[in-house]
């Protein structure tokens, strides 16, 4: 048994670039975090993470910007509004000079093509924080959060409905896919709001060894009934513009989450959102502010769920990445977060 | 006697929603802050404080960032500028997230309605940092300042000459009547410049109370006569067009400060302004400049202050906050910062 | 002996504020941090570097904010773009009242007047972090890359080729000539291109106590003959309009530096630029991406190269700080950075 172990540079770009195993690792872990802070309050200690924003962000930044206090590092907020990648000079150029300096990279981008560039030239690890294509800092909180309200994964269902062309929606599909849900995604037929062929499938593949089961069904009432969860998001994401609102409300209305369609899921069905939420358009008022909403402790879990993404990608190998100060031992004997992690994948991959 | 001792989540959006017991507290602390930093250094670790900027700040930003770091704590800037509160999500839902995430909120907005909204919706505390009816932060540090270069505020006056609709001849006002000083204020008649009634209304309560003085003087000159402290404020504030300027000046060129309204002052009163200040508008740089004044000494103070404001809210419960690393005992015995300020504010309210 | 040795405020608005021995000390300093950071990771404990910016930045920022986290420092990004220096309040009093709160100012200006005005009303060390004059901090880790990719700088000749009057060009010829080396400076001629007789006048006399040698040369194939450093910054600079791009291209087209340049110089030379580059225009990707190349180590540097000019900077007194926290000598048994950086620059000003 070698006394340390090398991983492979991580980058995580959707969430199924983590293995089940992961995912489990980093929400056990963030649950035990956010019940003993201390405990990990050296873990990221004088380390950096650098955001880059290239749209506006409150949950995001707020909770990346908090966490990284608490682990003891530091977040630089850097916005790409005013000084776009891959203008002044190209991504490789940039993604290299970054990659001295700090040791994580955040990306909030509008395309996926940004993030792959971004992270192709990047010999530190990349995390995507919102493009076109998925949000895994959303996924893992709102994992985090049903692991939480309901205990287990096991034989939970998940109604996504709404705008199903969308990077969260692509997100859960591949997050309830890998922790062995069903999820059902529902929303207006056609081929703007079509889901991308290419996730169909993906989730395709990971259900095969998960067990999971992703269906895309027509009717939001069939889609709703006895789920554990229904979720959406809003109907207006940044990029669409405002002309469309009037056209695009009368179409979504059918998928409205309001009481009526809540009363189709199971009792203890909870809502979530990842918010912001619009009242009287994606959801109503009774619903996102009632008892069966979770959508503030979905929000709250963003904080505890990234920082082990930010752990987990981050550590390259035991003994350079001590995450325990006490902690001297290496190879099995390690107890630091990411070589646990790491050793559980690996058993993942075996088995 | 309980162990512990819990206190209701406070806000300070105006000077007075301290009671004269816990500015005194503040301010001494304070100054035993700015002699030995070395003692505080570990009072806010890995702490968080927002800061809410809606319009551009020099000494508020770098104050609290920098006072933040000597705590050992981290403050956020999020510019509120191109993302306004209330637009994209309601006020409650944003208040409600950032209560998850953060210790507490610094909120520089344009109204007090903002402000209003914002800490209704907060389970934090919520610090104004300049809205258009107070400045606590900047009085704490006008205090701390006269404490320092007076000994004490029994029997000290303070003239403020000039703009007096205005968010820093509102805290000044409250401000002297809560350490019972007596405060004189000057300037131009006429609606647009006459000060809100229920600001005086609040200040007589408080002068029963603390046998302060607050008195509205028309003539500059008789405003000025005999006393401690000539205070002012900029003629053109953030809100005012600048179209106003000439027409503004010439209303108040009476109330400007030069040598010949100094020479009616004590012969030892200090010139104090919130800065940044127009040299030959409200000041001459012979007063601004010269001997008496201690403009940067009150710029300085800033930072001191505001640490204990920060303190004194964040604390909710003894043993939720030790403010003092060695200590162990609660209650009576409690030496941490925010208990003793509470147990002489319990006393204020007994006596 | 006594016990402390005071020093006077320093400033660095220049390469040439340091003298020859404080440029060795950091970049010897420098090169033991990048290897051993632990050892450092205290140094700048709970200090403020305030970073003004006017100019957009990401190498400058990103190396400084994370260099103070290693250091346990803090650095604030304000960005002046839209509350510019001098123009709501006089460079005075916005210089005296930062010099109350932060430890150390970094500002990025368009002029060398605003760095002047600012540094001038300081009472803390102002850093020059690129003006029209000069760019110390890029210096430093420009020497820093040459020391170790060469082991030392004797006998070293350096070639710059293309746009001369220009803040790198001039720094880079005041600190050869501080390190004792050779530098030729060769672009195209004409009133327009042509350095300020100041720095040459300045140049020379360094050039007299160090024996370094500073030369214009008309041709870009002689300049580069059998030297050890190509080295080459854009042709657009930031504040050079984009209508003039044709023209300069065609002007500076004979000192691009393509893999037939640098033939002419010695085989192990090596190519070095400050970034952002543009392929095809100053250096073709032969180059920059080719062997030759240090672009990214000299990147790197900035962050290893600055942490020291801080220090060097910020050290104002011995005792008031202590760099070594198991120093408790003073004076010449003192083992903390600045005090042996003092040490040697006071023997340099005997000899």
């Amino acid at each position: 048994m070698s006394k340390t172990i090398e991983r492979e540079l991580r980058h995580v770009t959707k969430i199924s670039d983590l293995s089940p195993k992961e995912v489990l690792h980093i929400l056990e872990t963030a649950n035990d975090f956010k019940k003993n802070p201390e405990k990990y309050s050296d873990y990221l200690k004088q380390k950096t993470l650098l955001m880059l924003f290239a749209k506006p962000s409150l949950r995001t930044r707020v909770s990346f910007e908090t966490v990284m206090t608490k682990l003891n590092g530091h977040a630089i907020m850097y916005s790409i509004k005013d000084s776009p990648l891959g203008k002044k000079e190209t991504y490789g150029d940039t993604a290299r000079c970054l990659s001295r300096y700090v040791d994580v990279i955040m990306a909030r981008v509008f395309s996926r093509d940004e993030i792959q560039k971004l992270s192709v030239n990047s010999s530190i690890p990349v995390i995507n924080a919102l493009d076109d294509f998925g949000h895994p800092c959303q996924i893992l909180a709102d994992l985090q959060t049903i692991l939480e309200k309901k205990g287990s994964f096991e034989g939970l269902k998940m109604a996504y409905v709404g705008d199903c062309k969308n990077n969260v929606t692509y997100g859960l599909m591949r997050g309830c896919a890998l922790v062995g849900m069903e999820i059902r995604v529902s929303g207006p037929s056609g081929e703007e709001f079509a889901i991308e062929q290419e996730v169909l499938d993906e989730c395709k593949e990971i259900c095969k060894k998960t067990g999971g089961v992703v269906k895309v069904v027509a009717d939001p009432v069939e889609a709703v009934k006895g789920v554990d969860v229904i979720y959406n998001d809003s109907w207006m994401s940044y990029h669409i513009p405002k002309e469309e609102r009037e056209e695009r409300l009368k179409k979504f209305m059918p998928w409205q989450v309001n009481s009526k369609l809540m009363s189709h899921a199971k009792e203890d069905c909870i809502f979530m959102n990842c918010l912001p939420a619009t009242r009287g358009d994606e959801v109503t008022a009774e619903v996102i502010d009632g008892s069966q909403s979770v959508v503030f402790d979905e929000a709250e879990n963003r904080m505890w769920a990234q920082a082990f993404l930010i752990l987990v990608v981050s550590a390259s190998d035991c003994s350079k990445y001590k995450t325990q100060s006490n902690c001297n031992s290496s190879g099995d004997q390690c107890k630091c977060v990411w070589y646990q992690c790491m050793k559980s994948n690996k058993v993942d991959e075996v088995s």
